[in-house]
């Protein structure tokens, strides 16, 4: 019937799991100045963002990871206006972040453009709101952008890459503190924390760092079928807001009518931890 | 510094993704009357158990699932003391069930009795209950030995394989009516219903024939990284229970106390269910 070969992408973590998928084609290769940025066509997936051979977003699951990273702290401000998303340049974020009616600007701090682009092109879906009016695109390095910016955002979102790459300045203690400071009062920031499963070492580093820089650092997790595990976290952090203190459960309402994933009993499970990812944070911290 | 071969096991589902896990040995092959066995070693989870090529469980990620299927319905139950566990040959549900004191059976009904030899020589950590003397092997089809009886069980858990292969009876509107025919009043069963992100299809068909039999049927959720799509399913079913309705709050935490995963705010959240889920479920029933 065919004779296409039997393509595979296959990511491998250093401990020897992953995951593996089918390929159609590739439909995209670059280097840019800083990393490998690669597209790739899959029946089971989409197209897929790679980034120096890490698997970053798909069209069928970018949603668990998008929703989750912006509507559990939107949902927990009273009124988010001015939202700095760092990283993120594939768009999936900020198309959530606009969701909320209360946003007036929404800065997107991205190191590389060329990411940007690629993503407008290939993967539209994710990248829909990337040229709405509210967006700011800073395409320059978070860690320097952040630096200069004090009492400015209300909900601050690391959607950054592994540890490692062009990501590993948004992993340090000096860029979390610049970060606290850009924040307002009763601001938030979320940060993808790593695999709880997969990258346990990675996550206990991070959270001995923002522990140091935030009185309140607070894990969530949910399912990411693409990434290591299968299973991922976010830091909830704050000078003043626990998580659950506060939940705007009309916005919740609104903001869960066109999701895929969140809904209000979603925001409220979501730090229910299980016990090996309490001991993993709890040492850490 | 080694020589040793590049070897993967890679389990790639209908619509091509899946799991590739890094190998260092084999340890077990065999074909037994109902299908084939193998015992893998592997850096990043241990031993795995995979039965006709698909992956049953693992040293390091067994815990997510053994504890989900066995300690949600136990601590919904006021004093769970008949236990019947159909498929499980591997023991590890086996061994959560009897970490409730109330316990005073658990009956093992699993088809094949090669696994639960092989599970006990090269998996003890997860089989390392299947001599205890509460326990009563059963080795022979489930579908048959259900239809024999009445009344019998508070706790009915299906440990099963995929819809394929021996475990397909398992899978059958009969099936379920012995089932329910065979719980006392106030019994539980809960089933293993497959991953609501890869196996949306098997998901829809086992939730149609649930509601059919079981006044109450709920999903609950939770990660499983060994499975397809790294998120995986269980159906809740009574004729007289609601979930949440009783929690033995003692025992949760008793049970927690041990528990890698299981705790009383995972109790409570794993009946959260993403709108995705809630849509397929609501579809099907």
């Amino acid at each position: 019937m065919t004779d296409a070969p039997d393509l595979r992408y296959t990511e491998m973590s250093e401990l020897g799991m992953g995951i593996s998928v089918k390929v159609n084609s590739t439909i995209f290769h670059d280097e840019s100045e800083f990393q490998t940025i690669d597209i790739i066509d899959t029946p089971a997936l989409g197209k897929m963002l790679i980034l120096d051979g890490l698997v970053m977003t798909s069209d069928k699951d970018e949603f668990f990871y998008h929703e989750m990273i912006s509507h559990v702290p939107m949902n927990s401000h009273p009124c988010p206006k001015q939202v700095l998303v760092i990283g993120g340049g594939d768009g999936g974020t900020v198309r959530e972040v606009l969701r909320h009616q209360s946003v007036e600007r929404v800065v997107l701090c991205e190191i590389d453009g060329s990411v940007v682009e690629c993503c407008k092109k290939y993967i539209p879906n994710i990248a829909s709101e990337l040229d709405n009016p509210k967006v700011e695109m800073q395409i320059r390095d978070g860690v320097e952008y952040i630096s200069t910016q004090k009492n400015q955002f209300d909900i601050i979102l690391i959607d950054s890459t592994d540890p490692l790459g062009p990501g590993v300045g948004l992993f340090t203690e000096e860029f979390y503190t610049n970060v606290k400071n850009s924040l307002k009062k009763g601001g938030i920031m979320v940060a993808q924390s790593e695999s709880p499963f997969a990258d346990q070492k990675e996550m206990k580093l991070m959270y001995a760092l923002l522990k140091k820089v935030f009185p309140i650092v607070k894990p969530y997790v949910g399912p990411m079928p693409t990434y290591p595990g299968g299973y991922w976290s976010w830091a909830f952090c704050s000078v003043d807001v626990e998580p659950l203190s506060f939940i705007d459960e009309k916005r919740v309402a609104e903001i869960s009518k066109n999701s895929k994933l969140y809904n209000a009993e979603i925001h409220k499970s979501v730090f229910a931890l299980p016990n090996f990812v309490k001991k993993l944070v709890s040492e850490a911290m």
